[in-house]
C-alpha cells in the first residue's frame, strides 16, 4: 500500500515529484486493475498533465508540490460530480453523464493539491447493488460497499488517498473488509454538495488511506483543519468497549478480535471499560432505517418516476419501502435520533471513544453482496466520527476492522485514539 | 392574483380543467410578462401537453386533475434543477445548462399534480446580484430577492403557486415586497436535493401563493403533510410581538404596520404580548453571516476556482469573505446557533408565534438592489417556520408584510396563526 504521509514527506523533501507519484500509481494499476476493477474511469494522462503543468503564463501560481496534499493521486467515488470525467452514480440511468461542475469535495481535493486520477466504482447510487470490484486481499471476496472502488484502490496500492461516502456503513465497512483506514468525519465537517444525495440527514463524505496517520493527514489537508496525528505520540485514551449490540452479534472471529484490541489498548496503558447502550440509543438504530427510506424515496423521485425500469432491485426496494413510511413515523424517527444524540453525549462524557467491531465479521465470499451495515448505521445517524482501525485478521488472512467512535466535533481526539489502538495492535505482533 | 385553493376547487368540481388553467396563466403572462420579467424560461406548450396528455396507452394512470395539486401551473426558481428545461442559476457560467435530472422538489411538484410552466428569475446563485424582474405592484421598484421571479409571477397573477428558496431572506422578503404569502417551512421539511447549494445549514425550499390558505394548500399537497388551514376557522393564537431587533430598525411605516397588525390580532381575541430576544439569540444573528460565508466559499469552490471572472461582484465578496472565516469561527458560530435554538424554544414555550416585520420597510425603488435580509437571517438559521402575511401597505400602495414565526416542526400551527392574522387584517378594512 502507498502511505500518503510517507509519499507527501518525500515530495516535500524533493525525493519524489508529483509526476513520479502518478507513475507509481500507474505501475500498480497496470499490474492489478484488470483483476480488481476499482475504477469506472481512469484518467492517467489527465493526471500526468496536472502533475507536470505547462510552464509559462498558463502555469499555476502555486505548484501542487507546495500545496498540503503535495500532488498525491486521489480516487473519487463515482457519486462525486466531476466536470472533467464522467459521473455515472453506478446507474445505467446516468451512462456517460458529464456534470457541469465539480462537487465541492472534488474542488477541495484539487485546491489542497490532490491529483484526481479517476472515478472509483460505487454500488448503484451508493446503496447495495454491487459493482465489479473485488477485494484486493482475496479477490474471491467482496471489498464491501458502497464505496467499493475507493477502498479497493487504496488496499491494492493504486492510490494513497480515496474519497468515499457513508449513509449506512459505506466507508467503515469496506475499510474493514479491505484492511485499511477509513474515516467518516462528524456530520457536516466536509461538504456533500455535488455528491448524489441519498439521505440528507445521513450522507457523509468518507476518506480512505493506508493507515490512521495517513487518513488524518489527508483529512487535515482537505478540510483545512488541525486533524494531523503524526507529529507527536497519541495521548492515552479512555476507551469504552461495546460488546453487546442491539442488533445481530458479530462473528466469533470478530468478537475475539475485539477482545484482542481491548487487551492491546489496555496493555498500552489506555483506560478501558465495558459499556452498554441506553435504550433510546438502541431505538435510534431502527430510526436509521425509517429516515434512510423516507429521504431516499424523495431524493430519487425523478429516477423512480421516470426511469423505474432501470433501477436495481435493492434501490427499488429502498425507495418503495420509503414511500410507505408515514410523515408521522419519519418525524418520530427524527425526534428519537435527536434524543439519542443527547443520551450518547452524556454517556460519553467520561470516555474519549467507543470501541466496537466495524462489521459483523470479515468480508463475505462472492461479489453478489457488499456485506452488512448493521454495525455502522446507528453511528452514522448520530453524526459522530467513526474510524476503521486496520491491523487484525482471521486465520485465512481476511481483515477484521475495529471501529473507533468519538464525540461529535471531537474528530482530532478520535483520530488520535484510533492511532493509539493501531499502534498498540502493531506492537503486539 | 390567482388563488390556488379556489382554482383547485373549481377543477375538483369540474368547472375548470387543467388545460383551462394553463390558458388563464398564458393570458396573464401575455399581458404583463414583457414588463415584469418573471421568467427565465417559459414552456407554455409543454404545460399544454402536460395538461391535456394524449389518450391511449401513453396516457398517465392518474390524471393531474385527480392529484392533490389538480394540475395547477407552478413556476420553479431557476436554481431548481429541471431535466426538461434549462437551469442557469442566474449565472453566465451555466448559460444553457440542462441538468440530467429534476431536483426532488420539482419531481414532488409533478408527483402532486403540479404543472411546471417555467423557470423563474433568481438573483445570481440565489444571492443578491439581481435579475431583470420588476415588482408587479409598482414596476419601478424591486420585487425583492433572491426568489424575485417566483414572487413576481404570483403577484402578477401569472401562476397560482411558485417555488423559491431561502438562505437569508429570499422567500419572506420578496413575498413582503410583492404583497403575497410566502412560506419558509421548518428546515428539512422539503428536500433541497438538486437545488444549487449555497449553504447546507441554511438553504430551505420556500413557497409562494396569493394568500395564506393558498400557500398552506400547496405545501400540504407537495409535502404530503397535514398543513391545510382552509377547512375550519383558525384557533386564536398566542402571539409574541417583537418590536426591538438586535439589528437596524424597521422604517416608521413598517413599525406602524406592526402596531396595526398586533392591534388587529388582539381585537380578534388573540393573546398578544411584547417580547425581547435573549442575548444568545441576538448573537446568533451574527453567526448567520459566518456560517453563510464559510459554507458558500466551499459550495462554490468549483465556480470560484474555474470561472472567477464570470462571478458577479457580491458573489465574489460572499465567497472571498467566507474564505477568510477560520474553522474555529465557523465551529463557534454553529455552537452559538445550537444554543440559540434551545433558548428560543424555551422562550416560545408559552406562545405559538412571534410577530415581527418581514423586511425593514416597503420594496426599495430601483432594480439595482433586491433589498435587505436583516429581518430574516436569524430565523432562517434557527430553522423554524416563517411566513409572510400580506394585507398592509404604505400610502403609496407598496406592501408591508408581517412575519409570523413558529416553533420548529409546528408548521401547521404557524400557518394557522398566519391565517388568523391575515383574516384579522382583512376584517379591519
Amino acid at each position: 500500500m502507498l502511505s500518503a504521509l510517507d509519499l507527501a514527506r518525500r515530495v516535500e523533501s524533493g525525493e519524489l515529484t508529483p509526476a513520479r507519484l502518478v507513475e507509481l500509481c500507474a505501475d500498480a494499476i497496470a499490474e492489478r486493475e484488470a483483476e480488481i476493477g476499482a475504477f469506472v474511469t481512469l484518467d492517467l494522462d489527465g493526471a500526468r498533465r496536472t502533475a507536470a503543468p505547462p510552464a509559462g503564463k498558463d502555469a499555476p501560481k502555486v505548484a501542487a508540490k507546495d500545496l498540503p496534499l503535495r500532488g498525491l493521486p486521489v480516487g473519487l467515488k463515482d457519486i462525486v460530480d466531476s466536470a472533467d470525467l464522467p459521473t455515472e452514480y453506478g446507474s445505467p440511468i446516468y451512462a456517460g453523464h458529464r456534470p457541469r461542475a465539480d462537487a465541492s469535495i472534488a474542488a477541495l481535493v484539487r485546491r489542497a493539491g490532490g491529483n484526481v486520477i479517476g472515478k472509483t466504482v460505487t454500488a448503484e447510487f451508493a446503496h447495495t447493488d454491487p459493482g465489479k470490484t473485488r477485494n484486493p486481499v482475496k479477490p474471491s471476496h467482496t471489498p464491501g460497499g458502497s464505496s467499493s472502488g475507493s477502498a479497493a484502490a487504496v488496499a491494492a496500492g493504486f492510490v494513497p488517498v480515496a474519497i468515499g461516502s457513508q449513509t449506512g456503513g459505506s466507508t467503515v465497512r469496506p475499510a474493514s473488509y479491505c484492511g485499511i483506514a477509513g474515516y467518516k468525519p462528524s456530520f457536516g465537517l466536509l461538504p456533500t454538495v455535488g455528491m448524489k444525495c441519498v439521505s440528507w440527514h445521513l450522507d457523509t463524505v468518507g476518506l480512505f488511506a493506508a493507515g490512521i496517520a495517513d487518513v488524518a493527514f489527508a483529512a487535515a489537508a482537505i478540510a483545512g483543519r488541525d486533524l494531523r496525528v503524526d507529529r507527536s505520540p497519541p495521548a492515552s485514551p479512555r476507551i469504552a468497549v461495546l460488546r453487546a449490540q442491539p442488533w445481530p452479534q458479530a462473528s466469533a472471529d470478530m468478537q475475539a478480535a475485539l477482545d484482542m484490541a481491548a487487551r492491546a489498548a489496555s496493555g498500552a496503558m489506555a483506560r478501558v471499560k465495558d459499556i452498554q447502550l441506553p435504550p433510546v440509543v438502541a431505538a435510534a438504530f431502527r430510526a436509521h432505517t425509517t429516515i434512510h427510506g423516507y429521504e431516499a424515496a424523495r431524493s430519487f423521485a425523478f429516477e423512480y418516476d421516470r426511469h423505474r425500469d432501470k433501477l436495481g432491485k435493492s434501490m427499488r426496494e429502498l425507495i418503495e419501502t420509503g414511500m410507505k413510511v408515514t410523515v408521522d413515523a419519519y418525524d418520530d424517527a427524527r425526534r428519537t435520533a435527536s434524543r439519542a444524540r443527547q443520551a450518547l453525549a452524556e454517556m460519553m462524557s467520561d470516555c474519549d471513544v467507543i470501541l466496537t467491531p466495524s462489521a459483523p465479521g470479515a468480508a463475505p465470499e462472492g461479489l453478489r453482496s457488499t456485506g452488512n451495515s448493521t454495525f455502522n448505521r446507528l453511528w452514522t445517524l448520530m453524526g459522530i466520527p467513526c474510524i476503521n482501525v486496520p491491523g487484525l485478521a482471521d486465520d485465512s488472512g481476511l481483515p477484521l476492522g475495529m471501529q473507533v467512535i468519538g464525540r461529535f466535533g471531537a474528530d482530532r481526539a478520535t483520530l488520535e485514539a484510533a492511532l493509539f489502538i493501531e499502534s498498540a495492535l502493531a506492537r503486539r505482533k
